[in-house]
């Protein structure tokens, strides 16, 4: 999306590329310390946490700027004004990772996910990371090609949560404790949301590139309900 | 917060107190319904999201308009992308009253809730009705008054969903099935970050009122870091 940031937008747009790589990069580090129960990768996911809360105060810190010094109009303003409303989902993507991450930590040196949702969770921080970097693309180049991969990703995402549910729903409950269960819940619970926040994000990218502008959208909202109905 | 909405800015600050009425009377809604099992109940806190989201949209929209109208500086602009900032948060406490119902009607003739939980969901619930209602007298009126209220109920939530966690892993996996186990963790979640949102509005409130600008916290963050680390 490059081009709709135009001379002084060019520095908003840096910084939600680089936090979108590295939130991206924060899901791929978390499942992989997910799938090899590795704490140190996932200490460093939690730690890492902190510089994308630092870019999106400096969004933000950049877009008053930008509006205080230029009172900006037209395409400009909803530029600015979507950079506001991104950085909040990047952030959220971040934190999710890092969400990820904990768990790997407080259960340590116990696997956070029982034999039988390995599969699936290795499959579940594929895709995530997948639509982190598609989000990263989009965000870095002109164009919408990545806005299709996006949508088909977060589809995954999502079938892979009502896939938990429903292995969950078949569990014999000798074969895992209560609090296992409760662990894959929220894993799986946090990869779908991860899913919705690009989507979210893309959105209003698709938005400022085709000028069907709609300040408030429910992508997010959208996105969450499809997997609502049966859980 | 009225004092800061000056003139033009009214017409924002109502908006956002209305959103909050009624993300807070959905919570309510939406924990009787889980209380006693009231498809109806739930069934309304469902269809009523979308006034909310609608009320998101029209605040966004407000605050593009004034952005482009009257190029706000300094403490009104603050205010406007504080607005653009609290929408957000607000609209995601009504989508989080909504997932609380949905359970209800999914799960609905069998309550969605076990009955060894039902004592401690129905202490979220109120938690979650009194902080949503106290942030809404933020909202409408001048001061800091509620603001160690919203902070205080924040706190009793982070409690009883640490004590959901414990609970469940205390539980004798004979006395729940597997799904009621994760129906019993996302609706704990569910409570648990509508209390973050209180929050992470109540210090943009915060900050507007006392002139400690700070473009993006991590409030919800901090909010909710502390129940992360045991679970």
């Amino acid at each position: 999306m490059r081009e709709v940031f135009k001379n002084e937008l060019n520095a908003l747009a840096d910084d939600l590329v680089t936090m979108t790589t590295k939130a991206a990069d924060a899901v791929e580090k978390a499942s992989r310390a997910l799938e090899t129960n590795d704490l140190d990768l996932a200490e460093a996911v939690i730690d890492g946490d902190a510089a994308i809360d630092n870019l999106q105060r400096h969004v933000d810190q950049q877009a008053a700027q930008i509006l205080a010094l230029q009172a900006p109009v037209a395409h400009d303003l909803r530029v600015v004004i979507s950079a506001l409303k991104m950085s909040v989902a990047i952030e959220r993507m971040g934190d999710l990772a890092r969400h990820i991450a904990s768990l790997v930590r407080i259960r340590h040196p116990q696997p956070a996910v029982p034999a039988a949702f390995a599969d699936t969770f290795v499959l579940m921080g594929r895709s995530a990371a997948r639509i982190g970097h598609a989000l990263q693309q989009l965000l870095d180049n002109p164009g919408l090609d990545s806005v299709p991969t996006i949508t088909a990703i977060d589809e995954e995402l999502d079938e892979q949560h009502l896939r938990v549910f429903s292995m969950i729903s078949e569990l014999d409950s000798s074969e895992i404790t209560p609090s296992q269960i409760a662990d894959v819940t929220l894993l799986s619970r946090y990869y779908e949301r991860f899913g919705d926040q690009c989507v979210n994000v893309s959105q209003r990218v698709e938005y400022l590139l085709t000028g069907s502008w709609e300040p408030e959208l429910s992508a997010n909202d959208a996105a969450e309900q499809r997997t609502e109905p049966r859980h």
